[in-house]
């Protein structure tokens, strides 16, 4: 593997002394921890066969004894590329920055390379990094692509090792982290019910994304069970998630009759809130006074923005984290079945709604 | 090169219908344009010794035609990886998205993949990465790391194909790119002065950077033109440009005596200019009434808060493509001297100060 690493090895007569620890051996962790050089192995290659107490104590003992996991990682050899690729449709969301930082951090402690792709959602561009893990130029993926862009992929890539991230689709057969996005739409709106609010608008992303589709419906039922009959001159898709998609959604809206008009709007990223109260505020409108606002991931500037937004919470580093780990499971053992797992959303209540 | 494309090559019977243009050759944009072969792939491999006016004939036909660039390059044999590294000192900085979408469309307009790094502008990662280039695992990197990291690097790698974009040192004997940071800054403190403000405090970044330290010495020559002397405790050094450090150090800037307390923030990115404005709300300061502010970058975010964010624009897709186009110049011709290129920035007024 090609990470760079002090050129002394093992136990030279330099190493010996302010050098030892960085020259150490997985032997000199494996002795330290009472386990053998086959489980500092495991627990660095990400197998799931070690127990988690075992884990722990290796990995602690790697750091504690300040290793460069690269060093040791070095030792491991094997036909590996050690590069990973993540891809993901928009580099310029926030949103996707610290879901990279999950992986990147889960990737770096086990001696992988992380690197990350911009594919514009696009399925011919995505096709082409899928071919650098079939050349096995690199070792897997993990894909944050629309849905509808990795079926197009699964039927000729099922076999390769990737992982779907936020969007995924149960039926696909391919491993996948993400969370509920029709309960979590549906606790944003009966949220915006409970508060008294009636007309509750939805600005939703383009529903070649699953997500779009499940908090689209969350958004109807929700309104629907408190028996109140979702318009469609209250839903808006935007095809971009950035600011200025939000302003001018929230614009149109406020252009519909008295009667009508939305007095809550639901927008499923914090970006495209942002951009809605910047719209709100060009036509006059007060919030939450007049239209209460909800957004959704809990971006940092969701708290710094005035109003301080209220949103639905994504633990977005964890989602990263764990597509790290489900793909070193799938390296670990490739025909193991890898379940599909949800993390928790959290409603957070700031001044906006 | 390992980038995807349609199964059929050229002038294949299938191809001549719908096809056609998908499946067309070099041969045909060189007959059709009216050069020969070789300069098609001089241009597309982004050689310099192409007249500017044939290679935006060239670049014409491509594009009118429908082509996959991919499916051209993939004609021009060769021993490359075609893939570029750009790598950041940090993906959570939007800052960074723009200039890294500038990369990738020249870098794919060529035929190349541009894989994105995140090396938390620390020298042992970024080493990493460019042993990803001594490797031949990569062609060419564009490397935005503090001008510190760059230099522990450059005494071993400035013969590896890699440019500098925004942290730059002419000294360095590297091909880079960037704006004018002395002069930029230089530019925002004197229209604060011009507006009736004395008591301006700096918020900067770490001055591992260059341009921090460039910023910090056009900051204070612009107060000491205006007779003003730069008090030590109006400038604030911070390790990270996220938000928060920006709504701290600004309240911390509001602790000074009445008398000493900054009436102007200049912070060095939107993102800090961003949390100042939440920073001296949470402290009751009415912005620019109380203090005026004026960030750097000009991200999309700075028109869409409350108030708008006065600030300094760099161009940053520009800068991004320059240094896509510098790199291409250095694969094209090695032994070359590239040279430096200053991009104009632009203070951008806005109602904060």
């Amino acid at each position: 593997m090609p990470l760079s690493s002090p050129q002394s090895s093992d136990h030279t007569p330099e190493a010996a002394g302010e050098g030892a620890v960085r020259a150490d051996s997985i032997a000199a962790v494996a002795q330290r921890v009472g386990v053998s050089v086959a489980t500092v192995s495991r627990v660095l290659n990400g197998h799931a066969n070690v127990r988690d107490a075992t884990r722990a104590r290796v990995l602690a003992e790697v750091e504690a004894s300040g290793y460069r996991i690269n060093e040791l990682a070095r030792n491991l050899r094997t036909a590996e590329s050690r590069l990973l690729l993540t891809m993901v449709p928009d580099f310029g969301n926030p949103f996707y920055a610290e879901i990279v930082r999950g992986i990147d951090s889960v990737a770096r402690q086990h001696g992988y390379f992380m690197l990350l792709c911009d594919t514009g959602a696009d399925a011919g561009r995505e096709r082409s990094y899928f071919d650098l893990l079939r050349r096995h130029r690199a070792d897997g993926a993990i894909c944050l692509d629309p849905a509808t862009v990795q079926h197009a992929l699964a039927a000729e890539s099922t076999a390769l090792p990737w992982v779907a991230c936020c969007e995924y689709d149960p039926a696909m057969g391919v491993p996948y982290v993400g969370i509920d996005n029709y309960r979590a739409a549906h606790d944003a709106v009966r949220h915006l019910i409970a508060r008294g609010r009636r007309r509750v608008a939805l600005i939703n992303s383009d529903e070649h994304y699953g997500y779009a589709q499940q908090r689209r419906d969350g958004w109807r039922d929700a309104l629907a069970e408190a028996g109140i009959a979702a318009r469609d001159a209250w839903r808006v898709n935007v095809n971009c998630l950035d600011y200025d998609a939000g302003a001018q959604a929230a614009a149109a809206l406020m252009q519909l009759p008295a009667t009508e008009a939305p007095d809550a709007i639901f927008a499923v990223s914090d970006t495209l809130a942002v951009g809605v109260l910047n719209g709100l505020r060009g036509v006059g409108r007060r919030v939450p006074h007049d239209v209460a606002v909800v957004g959704f991931d809990d971006l940092a500037l969701a708290a710094q923005i005035d109003p301080p937004l209220t949103t639905i919470a994504q633990p977005m580093r964890e989602l990263g984290e764990t597509a790290a780990r489900l793909l070193l499971r799938r390296f670990a053992e490739p025909r193991a079945r890898v379940p599909g797992v949800l993390l928790p959303h959290r409603l957070v209540v700031r001044a906006s709604g």
